[in-house]
């Protein structure tokens, strides 16, 4: 906590100090989503609730242009020094606050939510706006990330503040990505998609895959189909999806999953696609449990227990404690940084809760012989 | 060469294979500079002015956009398709038109190449325009790209339109360059600097360092030193800017250029920051050899030796030619490219013609017994 200004310091070194002070808007209210959750959660520790309260007031007073959209980033004061360019800062402080009405009950953080939730929703067909820098002459694509994230932000929604009003949104998310990011052919699910259905495999852009981005999106839809019931026919996609998902993204070479990959083993645009980001990792920690414990397939147990072999034996600082965020392909730290412009205290935390949570579901639903064997 | 639509692929994989289609402006117009460059060089092959004259044609008629910029880049067709958010489209037309006057006489390639030079000079103190995101919270910083590039288009202006009218431009930007950019105490030259004079030490943009950037912007102020003469003061202080800039950037423990670095060994926020990319080794090469050649100091001589053994043994591909342009940190490639978005027939072959020049310079200069030595 930034006890001078208010807000969060995010760029913190190994140790935990501070090597910049930026206050990026989606780092910082994903740490009033993260400590609203912890304070509902069977670990709440007193003075939690006070940090996410805190955060609010200052992202709330200081974060939105004048038109209502969140700024990317602040200085330390609170000046805004990103413009609005990015939809998802709309989306973190949605859920941020939605959670926060959850934890309080508090009328102002649900009406933050729904007014930061409506402008997501305003703007997710032209997300750029002014600094769109794409012409006529460019492909669209439709992305898997835009549609992952309203469907989280749907399940949140209805959730923190019971509210169906999101639903149809919800429902649409989910079966644009179940029925138009999937590729029954190629056994892949894309990251770009073309609008009017299909898939472009000559250029870069249409042949891209984000595994983790995947994994997250599908227990984004299992979290839904297992509050609200689903189509059986669905969940057996959503299961096959995972697995093709953990099958190519998995580095069978050094382990981990990779961060970007190309749908043809034809050379990535990102520099880093091979790296090992923590985010992934969590994604695909939760992913296997929920596939697990709503399938019972004993395939996604497996995939479970190597990949929480590898994440603890690469990502963990035994000295000074939470994980690194960037391994090189071959698993070796190559940021000394905890958190930073893109890395904050959510992934892990939020990994770690739904874990213990889903295990916990898992063993209260095995028979003591079915517990025995795993 | 497209040639179908005009234009050329740069987006070639190993074997030559094309992978994408898009058609990103600074890497057509750096071919069109390079073949009239090579057309005029001592290895002129004859149909190589026609390639940059053909690309000429398709980016003139397709490339700019209602306010004469030129766009960052379109589709295979010629149309638009990214838009000119970027003052380096303006600044490789600038010299790919330059060059192919030089190459012709022809007085069109001259126009366009001082409009494409006056469109650069115009944003300099703008260059995002509106697709600029900063807003007055955010620290601003003069870039050394920026100041870097005007000293080489000065350069080149000079010596292919023999012209200058840029030569105060050219000036002030060495200035600039040398005098702001160049930390004493600490020994480095920085990326970015305070508008006011000074360094920001608190942020990770502040205390950005670009050995690769440093090292091509001070084998620019060495040619035109070479070509007009300059202060022995300004000499002796690039030599120790070259020198420092080796010392800091050369990996000790794997060898090679990294790609960017923190000022305080801070973590970096790219995640691409220990990578080694083929472009800062050429210009490591291209700057050894012309302190050698300006200064006849022998440890330019050895740092040469240094980075042409460990450049032709992990960037080369024996088996289908070119470079590999991303290695990892320990040097082996991460990508099977030696084309694409930013990568094409630029960095290497100007690294190789200025090469063979300088040590040709080199064997002239020196008498038989210090030829003998090294």
């Amino acid at each position: 906590m930034d006890k001078e200004f208010g807000g969060y310091f995010t760029s913190l070194d190994r140790d935990g100090s501070v090597y910049d002070y930026t206050k990026y808007m989606w780092m910082q209210w994903r740490i009033v989503y993260m400590f609203s959750e912890l304070h509902l959660s069977e670990y709440s520790r007193p003075g939690w609730l006070d940090i996410a309260e805190r955060g609010f007031d200052f992202l709330y007073k200081h974060g939105r242009d004048e038109t209502g959209h969140y700024y990317f980033a602040l200085n330390r004061k609170g000046e805004p020094s990103i413009a609005a360019y990015n939809i998802f800062s709309d989306c973190f402080a949605a859920m941020g606050s939605a959670a926060l009405y959850k934890a309080t009950g508090t009328d102002r953080y649900r009406r933050a939510a729904e007014d930061a939730m409506n402008g997501y929703l305003a703007r997710i067909d032209n997300p750029k706006a002014q600094w769109e820098k794409s012409l006529a002459g460019r492909q669209r694509f439709l992305s898997l990330g835009h549609y992952m994230m309203l469907a989280n932000l749907g399940v949140i929604m209805d959730e923190c503040l019971d509210a169906d009003r999101y639903r149809s949104d919800l429902d649409s998310a989910i079966s644009i990505v179940l029925d138009r990011f999937w590729n029954p052919e190629l056994g892949l699910m894309f990251e770009n998609v073309l609008p009017n259905g299909g898939f472009d495999l000559e250029s870069c852009e249409g042949r891209m895959l984000n595994p983790g981005h995947v994994l997250e999106a599908m227990w984004f839809i299992l979290n839904y189909f297992d509050r609200n019931g689903g189509d059986p026919h669905n969940l057996i996609k959503v299961a096959k999806i995972i697995k093709a998902a953990l099958k190519t993204g998995w580095d069978t070479e050094h382990g981990g999953l990779f961060y970007f990959m190309d749908a043809q083993n034809k050379p990535h645009l990102e520099l880093q696609w091979d790296m090992k980001l923590w985010w992934p990792q969590c994604e695909a920690l939760i992913a296997c449990l929920y596939a697990f414990k709503m399938t019972g397939d004993r395939e996604f147990y497996d995939w479970f227990v190597k990949f929480n072999e590898w994440t603890w034996n690469h990502f963990r600082d035994p000295e000074f404690g939470e994980w690194y965020g960037y391994l090189n392909r071959q698993g070796a730290p190559t940021h000394s940084l905890k958190g930073g412009k893109w890395k904050t205290f959510f992934h892990l935390p939020r990994c770690l809760l739904m874990s213990v949570r889903l295990m916990q579901d898992i063993k209260n639903a095995l028979t003591t012989t079915e517990f025995g064997e795993i």
